[in-house]
């Protein structure tokens, strides 16, 4: 069973209290795929520019995603952002952003990839996103994020895609900005009811919220001592559900609990180093591993 | 066996986005002790004016806490706080503080409570919770909680408390300051380094994480839609967390976790109305039911 994920790819620079790196392998489509990676394989659709060395598709596909729908655009540059991270490591600050190909990104689904039944719409223009699920129309299970640009810049176009999902990731901020309001129990089951069966709220440190029509429960972020850089940590948090959930071949409840616990601990691995470079370095024993701890750590 | 508290009784102002109340009963020794009355009979140590209202002392009484230790000044105010809270109802800003009464609170233990094995110090001067922990060398398990203030304004005294007791209750910001650690996992340990064999750090809607030498834990808050008032939350946590102990008599890490998770619950009732409103309204089955649902929450 495979994955499909459609998102950006893209350089990050990326500015924390104690280091900096610039033009680091980053984007919403890359750590999703990745952190997706460990649990089953993984097919990507993308853009970038002809600025893209082959040593970052080639990381990819050596773990096994699939980049035959990343498309590489001549003439034209991959998308960039720097952002700046505050003290605290939760809260960040965006210094540059160049869309450059991400811009006018219209996505194709190679033939290929028509067999996946999963698939997760990376942060992206709602209107782009329904474009995708216009050419997925076996996928059994079609998640997708989004961000404040698009709840202030589309919200008649999100609503319309958010009526044909079944699930939706997106940030505390960005639930109460959709909803109005300033309670996340409330705001979740709101966002609910705008059409997806099931709603995940990221909180960053604090973890993540889950609602259906019949639970809402909250996980907490594993604690991790070493927040060296939380970028992706949403993006690979949903990997690590989506890729357990591809594995399991299976979305009932207590499997979409588990993909939380999942999402969780790969995120937790994924804010240890820049880029993927914790990533890179960890196995599915590790997770497994993290996994347990996490279970005795909620246990009582 | 009994819980000795010995902290603030105030009247309390409160400004939320959707409602206001003057002069409610509240203070951090109320909260606490209602909140462990639910688990074992409490012991209470404070100060009031003489307009301090008998209705009041009554309601403390009828719920089983002896209020043999609350000294009445004549001529004197009662402790007064006014607080408004933020959209989001975490977040809260001291509008008005009127310490009187509380400013030269000489805490005495009377001898009818000098039996007292479980003693929590609720939020006060170190210098004044060190003259407590003189009083109750019988004790075998001291916990206290701290603010802002003192570690601003008293900080050596409170490192030499921080060597008496066992645990340490305090809150997220309160932690940052205290050790000057943004990382909430690495400030708790830093805290527990300074003396406690436990910390605990509030996290408000975000929950609570334990430290220990061999344990670190988070638990998420129980995610309640109907937060009305946050005031006393952290209290009444502390309230469960130590009343469970004492109930159990022991606090072994097992019987710790399970005092977490009662204080989460207890707490998760108080922020749903005004000062000891909702408390007054439920009782320990209530809490079961909760705990429960709670537990079911976290399992996965």
């Amino acid at each position: 069973m495979s994955l499909l994920v459609v998102g950006s790819v893209a350089f990050d620079s990326v500015e924390t209290p104690t280091a900096t790196r610039d033009n680091v392998l980053g984007g919403s489509a890359t750590f999703f795929s990745y952190a997706a990676s460990y649990f089953t394989s993984v097919r990507l659709v993308g853009v970038v520019g002809e600025d893209w060395p082959s040593e970052h598709t080639k990381l990819l596909s050596d773990q096994g995603i699939d980049t035959s729908g990343l498309q590489v655009v001549p003439g034209a540059k991959t998308f960039r952002w720097r952002g700046k991270y505050e003290p605290n490591m939760n809260d960040r600050e965006t210094l540059e952003i160049h869309l450059n190909v991400f811009e006018t990104f219209d996505p194709v689904i190679p033939d290929s990839y028509q067999d996946c039944q999963y698939v997760f719409l990376a942060n992206g223009s709602p209107v782009i996103q329904m474009k995708v699920l216009d050419q997925v129309p076996q996928a059994k299970l079609k998640v997708a994020d989004t961000m404040d640009l698009w709840i202030n810049m589309q919200r008649d176009e999100l609503c319309a895609m958010l009526k044909r999902i079944d699930g939706l990731v997106l940030n505390d901020a960005e639930a109460k900005l959709l909803t109005g309001d300033e309670n996340l129990v409330r705001a979740g089951h709101k966002v609910r009811e705008m059409g997806p069966k099931f709603v995940v709220i990221k909180k960053g440190e604090h973890g993540a919220m889950f609602f259906s029509q019949d639970e809402t429960y909250v996980m907490p972020a594993y604690p991790t001592p070493d927040v060296v850089d939380p970028t992706g940590a949403g993006d690979s948090f949903a990997g690590g559900m989506m890729g357990y959930l591809t594995e399991q071949r299976d979305h009932s409840p207590a499997t979409l609990k588990q993909a939380l616990a999942y999402g969780t601990v790969v995120a937790s691995y994924n804010v240890e180093d820049f880029s993927l470079d914790r990533m890179r370095a960890i196995g599915r024993d590790d997770l497994e591993a993290r996994l347990k701890d996490y279970r005795q750590m909620l246990s009582f």
